[in-house]
């Protein structure tokens, strides 16, 4: 049974392996610094559909069968899917599962999702012997963009602290101990609303979250920076990112090189024109999936505390003036599977 | 360690007790049939706030409130939260929950929320030792009349199968074995979507699920019908409870007077002007925190099975000509607390 410890961090019992994953992008991530990393690069935006929510779900779909594939796993061998992305009512994932067959449980957790389903999938298979837990999520530029913005042939003008909602996907298959990556400890976050008031400065709401969350992590696991190759958030982007450096600072604690932010990995920021860095639910999604389970599968990675930041905002509600919650959840992945104590 | 049986259902192990619960309405379902059951009834709709999101986050405060005051619990007891509603980025919740310290888990199951997280707060507890898990949600008819149809000064006509989204929420807080009610199995459901389109037939659209997910629940735990002394839907309404009814005598299976449905408790349809019945996250959440969890507690009832069903509609979906997908999760809840085998 795993054991819970303290303030939203379970430490696992039976150290359950991350034993498939698979990722799909559109073509703008795919022509970036991790575009070869991809299972899945489409030409086509659309994904062959007709409308951007339907292809939202359609590229959600290469995400999961590439899972599937990756693990020689047949679909009827999934007891649970966790998924959910930025839309509405969560359609992308709602209309990428119906009729399948799937136990699903939807999740809402903003850009944080990718981390809330790893932590669901994890419990549920360090707990449910037997069982291979799905943790999916997804995000389209286009989808998000005239939800939350402006329609893109609005052409609206985008500030410098806006990011890129990432035409991204990521699913990762969690099931018995087994073989590396491993997932050892999570860390479920806490709502942290500091009054950032501006939809175009997302890494701003959510670094005091991520702030949280990681410190939490640490203290409660008795862990340090020191004890990670890679604290990887996803996505605050640049704005985002060096808050979060200063707020540790002002803790003495330097991140230093070894922290990263999905957001800064999947594009060039130099080359193609995303202002502060990639956000969307897909961005940590795909960079966790195509870019870094491979490097702890192989031992390049042994420590990474991946930690999902969402904001979670709503146009309703900014347009009342209201500020924009901030959430995070950690997931230290690790290529060493010793069983806790 | 809870056990995995098949095809989404989940046996506790320690069989988990309702350790508290509570409810909060609107002032019309407090003139209903159910309403001196319920905790807090407000005869503002707004609850004193001046948006409708900002009164169903407060309805929600009102509903947690409730239950950690009738268990005498203190919030900082609280180990996780999973909570969602109808509204776009679940705000009721993220805003209900934020900056205080809940380490929380969004979710998204449209009227099936109240069972999705149930069955996440039953499994955590069952399974993390010393938690004590809430499961929470809420809906409140001006919200969620706007953002899914018209806004109330519209005033749009409603056809006979529509129905009545409850100005409720509900709490649960699900913790260690100790006393009655009982949780002692789970059944995650499925996305099912056989082709309903009209937005105002939800009914229709969620009764298959909650077919599927209910005969999925009997089949794996050996069980039938006369079982239980009530299954209760949440939220079919007449439209929906007929097809149910129908579905199941298919198979010869007769659910007769052992049946019920929230969405036709909370209201009188004779005397309120609700059409097809009551529906929203809220009406199953009060129903079952308001008028059975305290019947289980006595004895009154010994065997309930509570299986809330959500329509997954998006109006952007709906409007792309794209037919409503269902869903639905069953938690058996018991007076007897006998640990399974």
């Amino acid at each position: 049974m795993s054991r819970f410890v303290k303030n939203g961090t379970v430490e696992m019992k039976n150290v359950p392996s991350i034993v498939s994953y698979g990722s799909a992008v559109g073509r703008m991530e795919g022509e970036g610094p991790l575009g070869s990393c991809f299972d899945y690069v489409s030409e086509d935006s659309a994904f062959g559909e007709n409308t951007w929510e339907k292809a939202e779900s359609r590229l959600q779909q290469h995400a999961f069968e590439q899972a599937l594939l990756r693990g020689s796993i047949a679909e009827s061998d999934i007891s649970f899917v966790f998924a959910g992305d930025l839309l509405n009512q969560c359609t992308g994932s709602a209309y990428s599962m119906r009729n399948n067959g799937a136990r699903f449980v939807g999740l809402y957790g903003a850009c944080s999702t990718m981390a809330e389903s790893l932590c669901m999938a994890a419990v549920f298979a360090d707990s449910l012997e037997g069982t291979l837990n799905a943790a999916l999520t997804s995000s389209h530029f286009c989808s998000a963009e005239r939800q939350f913005r402006f329609p893109e042939t609005y052409g609206g003008q985008r500030p410098p602290t806006s990011q890129w909602t990432a035409t991204a996907s990521g699913c990762v298959i969690v099931g018995k101990h087994e073989a590396p990556p491993f997932i050892k400890t999570i860390t479920i976050g806490t709502i942290i609303d500091m009054g950032i008031k501006d939809a175009n400065n997302m890494g701003a709401a959510m670094a005091p979250a991520a702030y949280d969350t990681i410190k939490t992590h640490f203290e409660n696991t008795g862990t340090s920076p020191e004890d990670y190759d890679l604290i990887l958030t996803g996505d605050l982007g640049y704005v985002g990112s060096e808050i979060l450096r200063d707020l540790f600072l002002q803790d003495g604690v330097l991140l230093g090189e070894r922290y990263n932010d999905c957001g800064l990995m999947l594009f060039d920021r130099k080359k193609q024109d995303v202002h502060a860095g990639g956000s969307g639910c897909g961005c940590s999604a795909s960079v966790l999936c195509g870019h870094i389970l491979g490097r702890i599968k192989s031992g390049e990675l042994k420590n990474v505390l991946f930690t999902a930041t969402g904001a979670l905002m709503s146009t309703t509600l900014v347009q009342q003036g209201e500020s924009i919650p901030g959430i995070a959840h950690s997931v230290h992945i690790s290529f060493d599977g010793e069983q806790g104590g």
